[in-house]
């Protein structure tokens, strides 16, 4: 196969605005999550964030992209409709995606689950574990077990989404709330992972083991089907076969 | 639990324009559907259409609906972006719904499930068998196997749905294709069932098997939680328990 | 339906040996998980266990069961493969099965599953958060969110089991721990249900959450299915059917 | 990663006493399917049979296996308990399992999947048509839809398995019935696919997109973990982590 062609996209609005973020993430939060996969992949991993035109995800940089990321948080409402129903397109037809912490919220996610994504939340500080529950998974493979993150905001159930596919990870936090963290589903010709950590307010895609799932999931959301198409609708011949 | 309230809703447009199928449905399609349930329920069976205000579908009648069955075919279309956002936002709160046939293409549906929900069709009067696959469904109790139907529409695969969380039959047709023909879903707090049967140009729902699967379809769908509510994000208090 | 016929089997031995479980559950565990089923269910409650002849459960008893409850811990040895065979038989023939806490090694249950159900496990107070995951299963209804059990023995993941067909609690501990605590799975025409608290140096089988569980779980697992019977081998000759 | 090694295990017995058999697997069908492997696969492609001591599959044998082949028919109960209990327990250690028609009534598939894996079955010379539902699968790249397979013994359902994780194909048969023919389960660490065709008395593994779909199948069985060990349970202590 050919190198990977990875897109992250950014909504970087808090690194810009918020002194605490932008000292976490002085160059934003989408190249710290592209510098982490770089040290997983070979492959072209570029950037696009909200305030480009067209917010960087055009039809050309979709159809150039094997996997897409997303972290988006306080400006979901100012992704437009075409761009969200765009990657969506995109989604459907083969390009892969994985989508980060407060994504869940985002038109293109909770377009393609069909549900609110709703949780519970707290921002306090609570340590988070991550356990594996799928240990045949290729997303699971290096990673320890718990993955442990010293300070994140707490996600807790219920998590309003379809049932996943593959249920890979679960987290527990400090408060005692748990958490589906790693959740694939397959839609259309795509892949999708989720995976739950990554505040703004803390140094989460610094950490180590948090890149390696990112860069795992970025591996196996990719498709390998040949050529990227929506499934169709079409009359089928009697005997249009063999 | 109080008698069960149900909602079947037609497009009822080949019904007044088609003589032939004026001739299989004279009091339209959601009238036989509707006489089919009362065989099985006790409960309120009523009807909703396209053509009324709000197709019916007020949010008085979606509040006072236990489940709503959807047949609808020429005119997706028509359905109002509004009242069909209503549907869903019902389903995930706790309506149960019931799509039949060519109902894959509504707004509704594709909304709820993410995907286009595409398929190959031909309508040649093709023999479809339909066989169970989980013998342990309450949805397939009393269901022959295989249910036959001498004549209807192929639908063929790929169905492009969610895996669903439950497939309980799966139909060939005379050509060789297959289809994966009674699924459910959770979605939110509501449940959904999809049933592939029931082309207009065919007494589908005169056949008492159809007419079983439907009724316990319903009787499925129906929730059984007190109230009805969507899920909702909230702030969540360390210690808020017990 | 007739009213449902329940037996519960209960190991017997902590209670008979050691002082502090006599003390918890004078009459044994299974007398107060009997007891806990019927504050919920209308039917026959019986109780059955290890050291009656063949276990008290024979063709005759299990024929006559609806939905068996199984409780072992220190003796899954001394249960014999005839008799864990044969509820085994039954299960795969329509018995509902519900599998709780230390259960989790029987042979009976190991056996359906084909894994090692393996898992962590600390007996050291640990307070359990039992969290909702499928607010729309029967399973669920009526049951807090979270359910808060005081103290427990932690049972943690890796829980080596078949990926459950329906996920419906996840617990969390002191310790951090998470564990799938609530599963469902379809074998054959059987229906079973593993749930997990309940260890023997606890007063579980008393709180009437868990009791109310256990009482939904129980009415979930009957069957709906006429009678009981494996699923067969047969020739099938073209053309047999419709 | 290194080069695969792959075990094509094979009963060999109908190709030794059935000359049209014979006349097909020259060789024994081992044999064929192994060269099918090679085709694909770049690695070790050995083979192992029934009359070999303990059936060609020492401990060592197994643990120099990353991915075990099974085709078995008329002599299921010739295996050994023990040999079969290794092969088990490897799959769930982490090799793996790739089980061929009529191995669905092994030792090894039964007792992993814990169902008494019936079907129905004709042996007549059915077409088969082989329909693709999940196009997002590894296994399912570069296989024609349908795969049509010109005569073959038939399966239908309802094939007693547990709910696959992931159904890939679905096959109809001349007769109208319909089978889950491509069925993938994760066990332990292992990782096993069921794919359908291949009775003995047609060239079902000259076919070359079955055997593209068995060298995709082993491709994807393969464990990527870094050892091979059964889950175990074991105490945790408190802090047990980080």
């Amino acid at each position: 196969m050919p190198p990977i062609r990875v897109t992250v996209w950014g909504e970087n609005r808090h690194e810009r605005t918020e002194d605490h973020v932008r000292a976490l993430y002085p160059d934003g939060m989408h190249e710290t999550i592209a510098a982490g996969l770089r040290e997983h992949l070979d492959g072209e991993i570029r950037t696009a964030t909200l305030d480009e035109p067209e917010h960087g995800l055009t039809e050309e940089v979709l159809a150039g992209t094997d996997v897409l990321t997303w972290w988006g948080h306080q400006a979901h409402d100012e992704v437009s409709d075409e761009v969200a129903g765009r990657v969506r397109r995109h989604v459907l037809a083969g390009m892969g995606l994985v989508v980060l912490h407060s994504g869940h919220f985002s038109k293109v996610f909770t377009g393609l689950m069909g549900t609110t994504c709703t949780l519970r939340w707290r921002n306090e500080h609570d340590r988070e574990l991550i356990w594996t529950v799928d240990p045949t998974h290729p997303i699971a493979q290096g990673v320890p077990h718990p993955l442990v993150i010293a300070e994140d905001e707490m996600y807790g159930e219920l998590f309003d989404i379809p049932a996943p596919d593959e249920l890979i990870f679960i987290s527990s936090f400090s408060g005692g709330e748990v958490f589906r963290s790693g959740c694939t589903w397959r839609r259309g010709h795509g892949r999708i992972f989720y995976f739950r950590p990554g505040d703004q307010d803390y140094p989460i895609y610094h950490h180590p083991d948090v890149r390696r799932v990112i860069a795992n999931g970025v591996r196996w959301a990719r498709s390998d089907r040949p050529g990227r198409a929506l499934p169709e609708i079409r009359r089928h011949a009697t005997g249009d076969f063999g």
